[in-house]
């Protein structure tokens, strides 16, 4: 198979020689993401350098009808950018300019590539604060973020990657290009497209610039660590927090089988015996931080916490943080595949949903390791498998089911910061209804009538 | 004219005798909105009390490709609910339960027909707090405030409506009825519908319920009001608020024509040969609040404010609020016909835009009061004039087509807050680009494929 030669010739003229890949080896470390056992080989790689460039690919896939999956770093842990079989692999992360930070407006305009980290760290130069932390921000790019509408730890108090986003340049299936949104703090003239492709997974066009908000940095921040001997009694303490009108800016949590795979893995001097970790952090006003910190060391040990431990330092809190910032990592450490599902639910329910993994982790004989964002309900239940042996992942598939169901069940949603991709894509029926199935898929058909973008993903 | 027999006798059956107006008397007050010079007598008038019969009515309406305009009280400043010749009017404001307030996800779902206003209190009867206050908010209703995205007083800290919509349930133009989104914090599991609703002025489908995020009351609060003798001395104060980091969570401001009008309405005891008054307020932990009141005043001082008033206790910070709260009735006072727009730059460009409204005025002979949101940009210059005057109203079109063009090219919006409905309409094909309003008219063509929803609106 492979792709035919003139659309290969196409593209080589498009972006030139040295932007496009066709040779099997250089092809394979882009023919997966971050996703456990998802692979396909593409028919090439191409690596845009302007949204021109982008416009005129588009327009020779939308020609010749060759699929196209976008994709920057490869960090999605949906399988949202793995390939599919004789696609142009369409990369931006050569399009990485930080174009303009705008202090009087507090916006940054970066092209699709830049990294989540660069963002950040050009928004401290200028003394301002881009919230959104995915775990992948230091070589996750912002267009991907912006694609899968990424999460990370701040969430609770700050917001997701939507609340940060105030235009965005696109190009559209058929290669037209527009920018929808500007520096307006308000504005509601027509329908908010931008929503639209925020989230939109490389479904319904290409995102090629990113229009952003930034906020000041909080002047003042604590953290702070709880050990508890039982998880009620942490789903207690954020319960808890929540009511006493404490919005901490992290609100994370660990349970027992993860606290054990970071002490082996990174040595944080935490008790192998305890059900549950919580790490807090409140940042703001010094006073005000001072203050939300302290009682939330209140809060804890009145729920039971048989240790707190507050940092003295920033140095402190990094290694507090540590525990938490090393999950993934050390999970992924002690099984050959690591399988990392977002199920979310209300914050109410969550006491519950952490329960009911346990439950079903015994139920099918697996390791699953839970940690995740417990402030905003959202649940990284891990599964500790190996892909090479198909009866375990037939289990791990039918516990993953469970978990999804039951977490659907609570009034919550089969990914609260991954996306749908390829791995979700069977339980998206589960949580949404026909109706809204259905318009899904009525909106896909308007942007793209080929279905060349990203073909057979979410629900294609 | 009129709607045919069988339309109506079918209406009465869905929703009984009580609740359909056909008089022609009872038909005048749901004719008009809160936009000058625009009136329609529509057809008849249906008040549905549950999602059921809003569903039958809209099966009906298709059948009989009757036109439909949602509406809740009518307070609009854009003709978004202005009725179309023989159309249903669909008035929910029968519908206005406060179904569910949840302490523990900090939550509130309601139908849409409860107003702003229920929705605020009963958040503070909850010690929680909704921020979303449009000026109309005392009889506003929540699904129209969803509809028109609208904003108020507080959208540069705490954002606008969009922004504390976790769900909505919709009735689609073929009746079919879902409800998108939940109380997860996160969620990414399929296109953001319900962004797509919000702002959508009941062109693709009418919000019947809505499912709003309630935050933690701020603890204490802040108001100062700062005199100018120069507009760009406010401007420069306003820059230098946000430059040092401070984000209030009011920052108003009022212009020579608007003050010398309320001063004459209020006597709130304001000199009259002022050029810029702001009107500011910090809120959150009491530390904080105090430190930034000073900050801020230090700041209005350096920039030569000839007076700062700081509020002692709550009564004074009212009495001085009092000044930009009623700014709109003060002008309103003044002539037969006000007409307020919402022209919304950047907020570097604001100092800029207000003289150009300035200039306008005097280059078409017209009296134009302008205030509003300062900190975000959102400008309300507002039109003193007489609709039975067609001479004046052609200086008016042609000034506000100025006005709107300069919003423009400063990167700015010809709506902030207010909507496109029918006032805007002419305009939005100066701000949006021709790919950007064919993806509007897509997206509308394919949930409202018969058009019978709130026609002739917004690009329609």
């Amino acid at each position: 198979m492979g792709l035919p030669d003139p659309v290969l010739a196409g593209l080589r003229e498009i972006v030139g020689p040295d932007h496009l890949l066709t040779a099997p080896e250089d092809l394979i470390p882009y023919s997966f993401d971050g996703t456990a056992a998802l692979q396909q080989m593409p028919g090439c790689v191409v690596f845009p350098r302007e949204t021109a460039q982008v416009s005129a690919i588009l327009k020779l896939a939308q020609r010749t009808r060759t699929p196209v999956v976008t994709r920057g770093s490869g960090t999605g842990l949906s399988g949202g950018s793995v390939p599919v079989p004789d696609c142009i692999v369409l990369c931006l992360a050569r399009m990485d300019r930080i174009l303009e930070l705008d202090r009087a407006n507090l916006t940054l305009l970066a092209e699709a590539g830049a990294t989540t980290q660069a963002i950040a760290e050009a928004a401290a130069a200028a003394g301002l604060f881009y919230p959104p932390d995915p775990g992948s921000m230091k070589i996750s790019t912002i267009g991907g973020n912006v694609a899968e509408n990424s999460g990370g730890l701040r969430g609770l108090k700050y917001g997701i990657t939507r609340n940060y986003v105030m235009g965005l340049e696109v190009v559209l299936a058929d290669g037209e290009v527009f920018f929808t949104g500007n520096k307006c703090v308000k504005d509601v003239a027509g329908y908010s497209l931008k929503d639209l492709f925020i989230g939109s997974e490389g479904t319904l066009g290409v995102i090629t610039k990113v229009l952003l908000r930034l906020i000041p940095r909080p002047a003042a921040k604590k953290t702070l660590l709880a050990l508890y001997d039982q998880m009620e009694a942490a789903a207690q303490t954020v319960s808890d927090i929540i009511a006493s009108q404490i919005i901490p800016c992290t609100l994370e949590f660990l349970d027992r089988t993860t606290l054990q795979c970071v002490e082996a893995y990174a040595h944080v001097g935490l008790p192998l015996d305890c059900e549950a970790v919580l790490l807090m952090e409140t940042d703001g006003h010094p006073a005000a931080v001072q203050e939300e910190a302290a009682r939330m060391e209140a809060i804890a040990r009145r729920n039971g916490a048989r240790e707190v431990r507050v940092a003295g330092d920033e140095a402190e809190a990094m290694r507090l943080a540590a525990a938490r910032r090393n999950a993934f990592s050390a999970l992924a450490r002690v099984a050959p595949t690591t399988i990392l599902e977002d199920a979310t639910v209300p914050r109410s329910e969550l006491a519950r949903m952490v329960r009911f993994v346990q439950e079903v982790a015994r139920k099918y004989n697996l390791k699953i390791g839970t940690f995740g964002h417990m402030g905003d309900g959202n649940l990284h239940p891990t599964f500790l498998t190996d892909e090479r042996n198909p009866e375990e992942m037939h289990r791990v598939e039918a516990a993953a089911r469970e978990i999804f169901q039951e977490a659907i069940r609570l009034g919550g949603t089969i990914t609260g910061e991954h996306g749908v991709g390829l791995a979700k894509k069977p339980f998206l029926p589960l949580q949404l209804n026909p109706v809204e199935m259905r318009v899904l898929k009525q909106l896909r058909q308007v942007l793209d009538p080929q279905g060349i973008l990203n073909p057979g993903k979410m629900f294609d």
